[in-house]
Parts: structure tokens; sequence; C-alpha cells
């Protein structure tokens, strides 16, 4: 039996990518590039390619328990851990770690967003096991870094150190915040940093010694349910215990606190896919540079535009330059692509 | 017993208005602005408030019929005209003039399309009063006239001789085809030009001998059905006719040859919302010069734009100035309201 595990954040609610991703059912849950899988089965896939079906955990939003059933036939209710509210990356990782700590307690865990693409799976599974062999063998916190490419705005960076180990793992000097444009280039010039993927590895002796260091309340709520996970009162215990979690992320609660902090960094067709945006950027584009993500679009005098509607819908779309059109059947988006991040404000004047 | 008629014509696709309007459920039997009646319900009622029900005919295609009998309770399936093909306006009066003929010899009738709309009921009975009076006395073709307020090079136009009879009807010398925007000012600035509606009067018989005068191939092919309108047979007959008819409007074969046509001209408030462009000019516009037609719309930085999306649907709108963006469930088209006359050529695009 394998000692790794992976566990899967599917908590988010995707509000950027309005009207396809929506409360009911966030970006996680559709498949939005019409593969044939969504971005939480892509994420099972990449890696069930090594690490055994039984051995995954989901952590998710009650109301979406089903449709990570639905998705992932492979995976078993036990398997599903519910989060009453949402609370941020912490508590998230805390449960996990606790929970497969009670059954393991020398297990390595990965901790992967539900929401990404990797377009190179071989490049990645490398850096992944190569992460999964270091922090097996020592007590570090491991990062998944990606060289980048542009001075992308969108994203946090991690400044590593000299200081080199075996396999290309860095220790990681510091970690920084979605900086402006100008600093982007500084960052990408410097060649001393590289986007952080959001993707952790460790064992969970180490993550939980980190969080009983870094974010004590967190840590001392989730050991105090060492008897009942994995028994049927397990989610009384959570529901009563969750809402009183501090709401912070990993990153700030421990990631920059830590010393014992490393990266493995590779270069392997990685998207958070965060906005539209870095959608069209990942997408098929035609010669005019149209992103059309259906079949049956007639784009005239377009260019630029990312264009997504229902399977089986037609649409005639004439005069749009560097545009997002995005048609869920029960609501329509026509914005530039530049004011995306004004999106969740306009959606929120339709309340 | 009234043996005064009204003809509507209801056979039309409307295919400038996809994709609200298709083939399925063309123009005039659709609620674009949201009132609750469709075209063909509001030209029933404008008609009906003169004309009773029984008097009505409904000639339509032969797929719309169901449509009719659906949107329009008060007439009974007698009073609905099938063509088994679409042959402009001459055959689908010839058909209809001649089926009343054999009811009532005496007959005047009212042809009228299925899909304008009129804002000022009063005007436009008084003046469709004092046609049906003229024609009932005299044997002449009447049509009905609007009084330009704009060089709109969309419409056909009439001009009048300066010969005057009662109740304000003149004599039409010519009929013009759509004109271009010189000719357009030039008839607007002079006068003696009026907007045709495509709104008819005549007796049966003025129109009967006119037809058989202009167009005898027609009115000989519709002359030999007397014996079995209003009979089981009529379809059959009607059926092994049409196809043969010439395909050519009322205008073309006999209007423009006749000597005794007559014009009623009011300003009532007339549209034959035959665009999206005509849509927009009568519908309500907010500050922005918007015309959002349903609920549930955000528009930002949007500007002179007509926004139609289906009931119950939420739709973010941001960046577009002077745009169609109609939405039916299954289509949708994003178009500058500058290029519609293009929609039919984009829409061929997806077949």
């Amino acid at each position: 039996m394998s000692n790794r595990y992976c566990v899967i954040m599917a908590g988010g609610i995707g509000s950027r990518f309005w009207p396809l991703s929506k409360e009911e059912k966030p970006k996680q849950f559709i498949d939005i590039f019409g593969t044939g899988r969504t971005f939480i089965q892509q994420t099972f896939e990449r890696f069930n390619a090594f690490i055994p079906a039984e051995n995954f955990i989901i952590v998710t939003n009650r109301q979406h328990r089903e449709l990570v059933l639905e998705q992932l036939p492979e995976i078993s209710e036990s398997q599903i851990l519910c989060e009453p509210v949402r609370r941020n990356t912490a508590p998230c990782i805390a449960y996990a770690a606790y929970r497969i700590a009670t059954i393991d307690p020398f297990a390595t865990m990965i901790v992967t967003p539900s929401d990404h693409i990797v377009t190179n799976q071989h490049q990645f599974e490398k850096i992944v096991q190569d992460s999964l062999d270091f922090a097996e063998k020592n007590d570090v916190l491991m990062t998944i870094g990606i060289h980048p490419n542009r001075p992308e705005t969108g994203y946090g960076y991690i400044q590593v150190s000299d200081e080199k180990r075996e396999n290309g793992v860095c220790r990681v000097k510091t970690f920084t915040e979605k900086p402006n444009v100008d600093t982007a280039r500084a960052f990408l010039e410097s060649g001393e940093f590289f986007w952080n993927s959001g993707i952790f590895i460790w064992s969970v002796k180490s993550i939980i010694k980190a969080m009983s260091a870094f974010i004590p309340d967190v840590a001392t709520a989730f050991s105090r349910g060492t008897d009942v996970y994995n028994t049927p009162a397990e989610q009384l215990f959570i529901d009563s215990i969750y809402p009183e979690c501090d709401n912070i992320s990993i990153d700030y609660g421990v990631m920059e606190h830590a010393r014992n902090v490393y990266v493995c960094c590779g270069d392997f067709g990685w998207s958070d896919v965060g906005t539209w945006g870095s959608l069209y950027m990942h997408a098929e584009k035609d010669g005019d540079g149209n992103a059309c993500l259906t079949e049956h679009v007639v784009a005239v005098h377009t260019t630029d535009s990312v264009i997504k509607i229902p399977d089986g819908k037609k649409a005639v779309v004439e005069g749009l330059e560097g545009y997002i059109v995005a048609d869920s059947g029960d609501a329509l988006l026509i914005c530039r692509k530049e004011r995306e991040q004004n999106i969740r404000d306009y959606v929120e004047k339709l309340r």
C-alpha cells in the first residue's frame, strides 16, 4: 500500500468565471475547453497516474459533494471531506492532514488546487515525484514553482536562494504577492523568481509540526478530532469547529514564516486559468485570434476574442475586438477582456 | 352582418430578425417588446375594434397554422388559409379575394401585414374607416400612406397627385421602391411623397377586376376554385395551383399599373418594425440610449444598443456602442446596428 496521498482542494467558487462558473457549479466542475473533462477530472487523472485512487482526499463545500461523486466515480464517499463554510486553504489542509495522520502517520501528501491546467504531464510528474522523494527524506515544506515566461501580475512569486539541493530543489527565500507590472518585469529579469503554483508536498508530520508552530489555534482545533476522524461522528465535529477557524491561507499562515520551505521548479505548461484572459491564452485560436470554445459560431469582423456558448447553440458575433462572450444558458456575459477584473462587480449589480 | 372583411397576411418568415424570428416561429408570432401581445395578436386587435372576428381571414404558411389557432383563439379553423409554398402577396390576396367573393360578392376587404406596429389606434381607425367608406362607393384600389418624418431608405414611397377627394383621399401618381438617402431627402422635402404601409382596402369586385386585367394568370387560376372554396376540396385545389403561381407582389403586379389607385394618408405612429434598427427606434430607451427589452440586464459602458434576452435569463453587457444583442435561447446574435443588413448573410454561414 502506498503512503503517498493526494488532497484536491475543491472548495472554490470561481466567481471570476461568471456566468459559466456559478455557486451551484463552480469552475472546477465545468469543462470549459470542451475536452470532455472538467477541471477536477483533469486534476484527478493527472495525479492518479502515480497515486492510487483510494489515496485521494477531496475537500469541498457540502453543497458540491454530489458533483464530486458524479464526476469522480473512482472516489468513495468517505474520501470526500465536506466543509460546512468556506475558510481558505489553511483549515482545509489542516483537516486533510489530521485525517490522513489518523490512518497513516508516516504518509506524504500532495495538496493541489482542483482547477488548474497542465499541458506537459511528463514534466509535471517528474517534478512532483522528485518533490515527494525529497519530502519523504526531509522535514521540509515543498512547493511547486513554475519558470515564468512573462511578467504576469496575476500570480504570486517565489524567490529562491542560491543554495541548491538534489534534483533542482531550491530553498525558498521569500513569497511575494501579486506584483505590479514593473516589479513583475524585474522579477523576470533577475532569474531568482518563480511562479507559485499553489501545489504543496510534505509529510503529514512536517505540515502538522509547522501548523502547530505558526497557526496553533487551527492545529489544536483539528488535533482534537483524532478520535472521530473516519467515524460517523466526524461531520458533526467538523461542523462545530470549522466556523470558528481563522479564514487564513496556508501561504500567509505557514509558508511565509517557516524556515524549511523548498521549491522544485519546472516548465510544464501550467496555468491556474484564473481569469478569462488566461483561459484565452491557453485556448486554441483561429487566424483572427479568436478562441471559439464551441462549434456553430460565425465570427465576423471579430478578433482576439474568446467565445463560449452552450453546446448545440448557434451564434453570430460581429464587430467585437478583444471581448469575452460567455453564455451559460441562463446567463450571458459580453465584456471587453481588459475589463475582466470588474466582472465580479457587474454581476453584483444583477442582484 | 357586416360585409367588411380583414385579411391578415401572415406568411412571412422575418429573416431579418434572426435569431428571435425563425422559420418555426417567424416574427409575426413573437412578442418582441414584451407587451404580452405578439405582432399578429396586436394586428388582430387593431382591426377587431371595428371588424367582427368572424370576418377575418388569416393567410399563412401551412406549418404555422397551429400557431395562428393558438394565438388567435377568436378565429375558427375555416378562417385560416394555408399556403403550401411562399408566393409573395399577389397570389395570397387573389386567394383571399376569391374566397371572400364566393361568400359575399359585395364585400369590402382590408389587406394588412401581420407584423407592423401602430401606436395611435384612434388616428389609424379613422383613416381605415374613411378608406373603407371610399372603397365601398367607388371602383378604386386604396392604400394607406404615412406622413414621413425622416428620409427613411427602408420603405417604399407613394407619390400623390394634386387632385384631392373627400376625407383627404388622394389619387396616386407613382409607387417608388426603397430610395437612396438623397432621393429620400428630396421626397421628404417635396411634400408629395408618403410611406407605403402595405395596407390595402378595396371591394372584392375592384381587386378581382384589376387582377384579371394585370395578372390574368393568377386571377384565372383562383377563379377556377369558385366551386370548391369553403368545401373540403379547397386545400387540395390550392395545393395544386399555388406552386404554379408567379411569385409576384401586389404592388408590382397590380398597383403600379392600375389607374384607379388612391391613398389615404395619416400619422398614426406606424412602423413595419422590419429591422432591428426600426425596432430600436420604437423601443423605450434608458438614459444611455439602450433599449433593454428584457429585465435582468446590467449594461456598463454600453450605449445606443438594443438588448433582448430570454425572460428569466441574466446578462452583463460591457463596452458595446450601437450594437444588437439578441438571444433566443438556442441562438445568439451580437452585431453592430449599422451592419444589420448583413445578418441574413451571417446566418447563412452558420448552415
